[in-house]
């Protein structure tokens, strides 16, 4: 049975994190949000599909910044789980943690519609939707329509030190689905120790805070207005100032957000969460506890998950072959792993990098990507592979004025009309059938043709057929940068 | 000063065997002695060069198997340090360890010179080579023609527990290069523990077996006799019909070594090493102690030597980044490894595989060789790369119905005039200039320029220039094996 939608209620899903802790199935281009290791389908299309039936028509908004909205857009737009959903994209002036982001959406709800409730959710988490859920956000949406700043709450299951807690205070009457009824908030508690955490598993009122809101997006900003009055902390005290940035910034059309004015306004912001700017000192929140399998994927220990321990309580995963290890991750995406010995490890081989580290250090793979940035490395940023509209490539070989992708167009889709001016491509089809304009002209390929589309030459490509369209492209030139594209028609708008 | 040739003196190289212990960087069909880390040049290269001036003309062979034979003919042609030098590759019936194969490396030599004098060398060990080592191929080939089996004794510098040792007895008088002098050999010893390699060091008395030995091809083969008759291990006592066999196929022409017979007959001969067979047993054994630097390259230990210690510890070669790992190899080919708080351990990374294991069990490598051999896994069998006596191949990507190759071809070099019937094959050159010949027609291509090749087609690729040519291959069809090649003519007589 689909859900009924919620009156007013609109999805703002944040998406622009780049999860460097998961490195390097994560990139600055790929962030941890596009991982699909988890069954299959991505953590930021689950997020979607999570509140995509419950939110008014058109209410879908992914809040990120302007170098991952395109990457956003692709991926999104190519997974069959969405097809036909409608979301809009917003691209926040410049990445300062969730509070100005969520003032930001706050304020570009509230213009458009004055009883606007939004439900803030992360991309990149992993959470059991269903029955469950929905009931759920039924509850948390009433109770933000009656003023409150909701948070949802996690029912723990073990001693975990990662994450923070909220401690519930009295139910709230009045507002139940089933058994999921609302509570008032005690207090909410950073990260535990290893005692605090095991006394919280069997105190019972003791919840995981799951960075999930629900509310009036009037209230998100009374309440940092308010919090920012009370000032009772340092982060706190910008709240009117973010307030105010968020309602000028929202005037704008959001094309202009990104433009350096508004840029330079939300650096001058403190870059603070919503739960220290807002939650941990407004008198109006509430939490509901969701009894729902949940995990931030705070680290490559996430990988536990994606296949069954075997009897030495390793998780492999992929092309792997181990001899007499132990309590050790192995993940391979695609190349041979072959380990021997092992003890309480990770690793995690990807098409162009491979991460080794003890299981114990798995918050510290920032560290790598730290030092990989300061090196210029192009595996922090950049993926091998790219989702796109059309279908995808991958890189698989670049080399002094040379590099060889291959290409996939799903079946009758086509690439924009477009030309180089610094590089030529060869094209051969290894399968399916391909129609190739040139400068005008149209030819048809099958497996085992070639085309070659000299720079400067005005060329599309299209999946002539039903079945997927794969192409072998051999470029050629002294640049041979993403950038270096000029389209004049695309059905993608892009 | 370049040395004067030994009379009658002919070297046999073996390079029969594939080292498994040192994979991923060794496969079945690029072995340990192909590896080039250390130095950049091949373990075999650098073994054909130390005794390529020390022996007749037409004195240098190598003693391999049939399925290596063209792989290194192919390997040595390619070594521009061994331009012009003649080598004789012959391929023994089966490979039965060191015993067979010397036997037949001594008949056929002693079948074309009855004085022949024989250096019998490892193709895969690391070994000083320059005037100290002359002097003791010197000194060692004079015993030999006095009569003497002569092994070359390394000096140790610790105290080694994974070689041999020989205990040294009275200097023989008479023979002398400088401080290099023969000795009796009162014993050898098998691999000690460690206390007795601590002894065996302090006492100065003790070398290391090198698996060297230089010897009369006759007393070679009346040694294996003599040590079969007074049968004192058992492992000595098929010493007349390995003699015999050795005979027998050694009147045959080379070609006619793998036949089937011959490989029966072969197959049926106890698989012992000389040191078993003969050494151990023979009272004409003498050794010559050489101060050389040498290792057998036993594991993938000897990664140590590639590059100097950081100061925790680790020795790192290749794109690698390490945050705080401590007594770690991290070696990588070509691909980014990332190492976070690792301890004692070693990651060897190569194309399409990665290893990761502690240094202690450096040995049991060949677990995971065993286990990807009984998996069929072509990662154990075949390389990525392979040389070829014009250049090179690489294979960086094999779909369904596809591959794709880069092709690099030696400045005015040529493929063999050749044509498949499975397969066609798409070139496009990304460097150098190409002359394409097909069904007889030649066309001349520059970088950015392709040419198709139909199954079928007579085609041949040359080199037109005096830089290095190089092509991307994408070849496509249902059969892409190697061995779909008929060649018509060839530079290089295959």
């Amino acid at each position: 049975m689909p859900a009924s939608p919620i009156p007013h209620l609109h999805a703002v899903i944040l998406a622009g994190g780049s999860g460097t802790r998961f490195w390097p199935l994560s990139r600055e281009l790929s962030p941890k949000q596009f991982v699909s290791i988890f069954g299959g389908v991505s953590l930021i299309t689950r997020a979607v599909q999570r509140v995509a039936t419950l939110v008014e028509p058109g209410g879908l908004h992914v809040l990120t910044n302007a170098r991952l909205a395109d990457e956003l857009r692709n991926h999104l737009k190519a997974q069959p789980e969405l097809d036909g959903t409608r979301i809009e994209y917003l691209a926040e002036p410049s990445p300062r943690n969730t509070a100005p982001a969520i003032a930001l959406a706050a304020a570009y709800l509230l213009a458009r519609d004055p009883e606007a409730l939004m439900v803030v959710l992360p991309s990149d988490h992993l959470l059991e939707n269903g029955e469950r859920w929905e009931r759920t956000m039924r509850v948390a949406a009433a109770l933000a329509a009656s003023g409150r700043l909701v948070t949802i709450g996690l029912a723990p299951d073990r001693p975990e030190t990662g994450y923070g807690y909220i401690r519930a205070g009295a139910a709230i009457p009045g507002i139940a689905e089933g058994d999921v009824v609302g509570h008032e908030v005690e207090r909410f508690v950073e990260k535990p120790d290893r005692a605090t955490a095991e006394r919280f598993l069997s105190d019972g009122g003791y919840l995981w805070n799951s960075g999930m809101l629900v509310a009036r997006a009037a209230v998100v900003l009374a309440e940092l207005e308010r919090a920012g009055e009370l000032a009772e902390t340092a982060e706190s005290a910008g709240g009117r100032a973010l307030a105010e940035a968020a309602r000028a910034t929202a005037a704008l059309p959001p094309e202009m957000w990104t433009a350096p004015a508004q840029r330079a306004r939300f650096e001058a912001l403190p870059a603070v969460p919503f739960d220290k700017a807002a939650l941990e000192v407004s008198p109006v929140v509430a939490v509901v506890p969701a009894d729902l399998a949940w995990s931030d994927v705070g680290s490559l220990l996430a990988l536990e998950a994606v296949a069954p321990a075997d009897e030495r309580g390793n998780v492999l995963s992929g092309n792997v072959v181990d001899i007499e290890s132990r309590d050790t991750i192995v993940y391979s995406a695609d190349r041979l792993v072959a380990t021997l010995g092992l003890s309480g490890l990770m690793v995690v081989d990807t098409a162009d990098a491979t991460l080794v580290a003890p299981k114990e250090r798995a918050q510290d793979v920032r560290l790598i990507v730290d030092a990989l940035k300061a090196a210029g490395a192009r595996e922090v940023a950049e993926s091998r592979s790219s989702l796109r509209p059309w279908g995808s490539w991958t890189l698989h070989l670049k080399g002094p004025g040379f590099q060889v992708k291959t290409i996939e167009v799903l079946p009758r889709c086509r690439l924009s009309l477009q030309s180089h001016t610094r590089r030529s491509e060869h094209w051969v089809v290894v399968e399916g059938a391909a129609e190739v304009e040139r400068d005008g002209e149209t030819i048809t390929l099958g497996p085992n043709e070639s085309a070659y589309i000299a720079a400067g030459m005005r060329h599309r490509l299209t999946n002539a057929g039903d079945t997927p369209l794969k192409i072998v492209e051999v470029a050629t030139g002294e640049y041979l940068g993403e950038d270096d594209i000029t389209r004049y028609e695309d059905d993608w708008a892009r």
